[in-house]
C-alpha cells in the first residue's frame, strides 16, 4: 500500500477543510485530530470522519468557523465556550491552563460546552499524560444507545478515555464507548456489510440483531457488560452533558437538519498531578504494575496503537491510492 | 422477622467494637458504616462485615484506634494518612474540607493512604451529593482479580462510585466492583453454598468455574464485561493505589497475616460543584433525564436501596433474631 507523511497528511486534510468552510486554525486542529488516529492505525475515527466534518459544516448545524472563548470560573475549573464548533479547537484553547492548574492545585478540569465530537477520546488524555498529568475525558454523543430492558435509544454511546503517564515509555491509555460496539466500528462494518456481534444492539422493533444497518437505521445501540455498562453511560451522560451545562442526548435535534453528523453537546477532562497525590513513589508503582501483567503475556491498553504509531511516523502513514485520489479530489488539486 | 432501630444497632455495633480495641470514635464511625449498608438491604456489606474488623484489630494488621492525620497538600487535593486503620475515619476527617474545597474551586479531591477498607463505596458519595456535589470514589482491595487471558489474580475486585444530586430526591447513585461479582457477595454465596454465574471466577488451576469457594480458595474473580471491565480494574488500580501513593493489590501482604481481611491501600474521591461547572440548568437536565428513564420503566440506580432505606427508618431494620443474640454475645451482653 501507498503511504504518505504525517505532516503531508494533516496538510492535505487542512486544505480540504479549509475549502469547506471551516477557518484556517480550526481546520488545521481537526486535520491534526484525523491524521493522528490514522497515524496510530485507528482508521474508525481517522479520514473515515472527514465527510462527516464536511456535513456538518455545509448543513450549518456546526460552526466551521467556531472561535471558542474561556468563561469566567472558579480555580480548579477552565470553561470553555466552543461556539458551535467541534470540541478540539476548544481544549487547544484551555489545554496549557487546564496543565497549569492541575500543577498547581493537584487537580483541576476542563467544561466544553457548545460543541461537537467527531473524533476518538485519547488525544485530549494524551496530552495530559504527556504533561506528567492522569486524565480522564468523558463525552456525550447522539442518541444512540437504549439501556437493557429499554428499546428507546435515549442516551449517547458516551465514550470515555483515561492516561496514565509511564517513566521514558508511552502512557497507559484506553478510549472506549459506553456502548458494546463504537459507533465508528459500527458505521464501519454497516459501511462494509459485516455482521456485528450478538449484543451489540436492537433494530426498530426492539428485537436484538447483528445487522448494524438495522442498528444504525432506526435501532439502538446496547451498553457493554449489561447492566454495569449501562450504568457507566449513563454516568458519562450526566458528567459529560447535565453537569457541564450542556444539551443531553435526547434534546439532540440534529436528526431534523439534513447533514448534521453530530449532537451539540459537552465534555468534560479531568487532570490529576501525581506528583502532589502520590509523591515519589508514584512512577515506580506504575512500572511495577506495567511489569507485573507485562509478565503474564498483557499488553498495556494503547501499545498496539503506540506500535502503530512508531512504524508510520518511521515508514509513513498506510494510505489506499483510491482514498489518497479522493481526497486530492476533495482539496481540489 | 425482628427488627431493630437504626440508632440502637449502631450502639450495639459500637460496642461490640469497642470491646475489641477498638477507639470509641472509630468504633462509632464503623458501627455507623455497616448500619447504614444493613438499613440499605445492602447485607452483604452489614453486619456480616463485623467478624472482618474484627479479625483486623485482633491480628494486629489494621490499627484499631488508628488517628487519621491531614498532610499538607496544594489546594485542591486533601490528603489524609489514615494511620493504618480503616478508611472510614479518614473520611470523616476530610470530608467537609473536600466539600469546601469543591465549592470553592468548583472541583476537589481527596487521596486517602495508608488504609483499609470492607464496607460499601456508596456512603462517601453519598455524603457528597447531601452536599450538592457530583461524586466519584474509586478503591483498591486485596489482590483477588485476574484480566481475561490471565489466571494470576494481580488486581483488587476494585470498587467504584459514583453519585449524583438531583432536586429534593434521593441522588442517582451506583456502586459497582470491577469485577463481574462483588467480593461481598462472592463470601456470601460461599458461606450459603450457593452456585456464581459463569464467567464470575477461575480455580486455582486457571478454569472457569461455578463454585464460588474455588473462586475464593486459590482461584481469582474475573472482571465485569470482558476486556473493557478489565480497563476499569486496571484504571481503580491506578487511581486508587499508585496515584496516592499507596501499595498495589499486588503488594499485598496480609495473606501472610492470619486474620487479616483486609489490604492496606489507598482511596481516591473526587468531588465536582455542578453549579460551577454546569451553572443553572444542571438540576433541570437531571431530572429530564430521570424521567425519560423513569418513563421507560428503568428505575434509576440507587432508588432499591433508598425504598430500603425509608422502610428500615419507618419500620426498623430487619435482623434475625439468632444474629441479633450473636451480636449482644460479642457485645459482652
Amino acid at each position: 500500500m501507498p503511504s504518505i507523511d504525517y505532516a503531508a497528511l494533516v496538510a492535505l486534510l487542512a486544505r480540504i477543510l479549509a475549502r469547506h468552510g471551516y477557518s484556517a486554525s480550526n481546520a488545521h486542529v481537526l486535520a491534526e485530530t484525523m491524521a493522528m488516529a490514522e497515524r496510530d492505525a485507528a482508521h474508525s475515527h481517522g479520514a473515515f470522519r472527514l465527510e462527516g466534518y464536511l456535513d456538518d459544516a455545509s448543513s450549518g448545524w456546526a460552526k466551521a468557523d467556531a472561535v471558542p472563548r474561556l468563561l469566567p470560573s472558579p480555580a480548579a475549573l477552565i470553561l470553555v465556550d466552543a461556539d458551535n464548533g467541534h470540541a478540539q479547537p476548544a481544549w487547544r484553547r484551555g489545554r496549557d491552563r487546564l496543565v497549569a492548574r492541575a500543577g498547581e492545585l493537584g487537580l483541576a478540569g476542563m467544561v466544553i460546552r457548545n460543541s461537537h465530537h467527531l473524533a476518538a477520546l485519547w488525544p485530549e488524555v494524551e496530552d495530559l499524560a504527556e504533561a506528567g498529568l492522569v486524565g480522564l475525558n468523558f463525552r456525550g454523543t447522539r442518541p444512540f444507545l437504549a439501556l437493557p430492558g429499554g428499546r428507546a435509544p435515549l442516551l449517547g454511546t458516551n465514550p470515555w478515555a483515561f492516561a496514565c503517564p509511564r517513566a521514558g515509555q508511552p502512557p497507559i491509555v484506553f478510549d472506549m464507548a459506553s456502548s458494546a460496539m463504537a459507533r465508528g466500528d459500527m458505521l464501519l462494518a454497516a459501511r462494509e456489510g459485516r455482521a456485528v456481534p450478538e449484543g451489540a444492539g436492537l433494530d426498530a422493533e426492539g428485537l436484538p440483531t447483528t445487522d448494524p444497518a438495522a442498528i444504525t437505521g432506526g435501532g439502538a445501540q446496547l451498553p457493554f457488560g449489561g447492566v454495569k455498562g449501562g450504568l457507566v453511560a449513563l454516568m458519562v451522560e450526566l458528567l459529560a452533558n447535565a453537569l457541564t451545562g450542556s444539551l443531553l442526548a435526547l434534546q439532540d435535534q440534529s436528526a431534523e437538519v439534513a447533514g448534521a453528523a453530530t449532537a451539540n453537546g459537552g465534555q468534560l477532562i479531568l487532570a490529576i498531578n501525581p506528583g502532589a497525590s502520590g509523591g515519589q513513589g508514584f512512577a515506580a508503582q506504575v512500572e511495577m504494575l506495567a511489569a507485573a501483567l507485562e509478565a503474564t503475556g498483557a499488553r498495556m491498553p494503547g501499545a498496539r496503537r503506540h506500535a502503530a504509531r512508531a512504524r508510520s511516523l518511521r515508514e509513513g502513514i498506510p494510505l489506499e491510492a483510491e482514498r489518497l485520489a479522493e481526497l486530492h479530489t476533495l482539496a481540489g488539486d
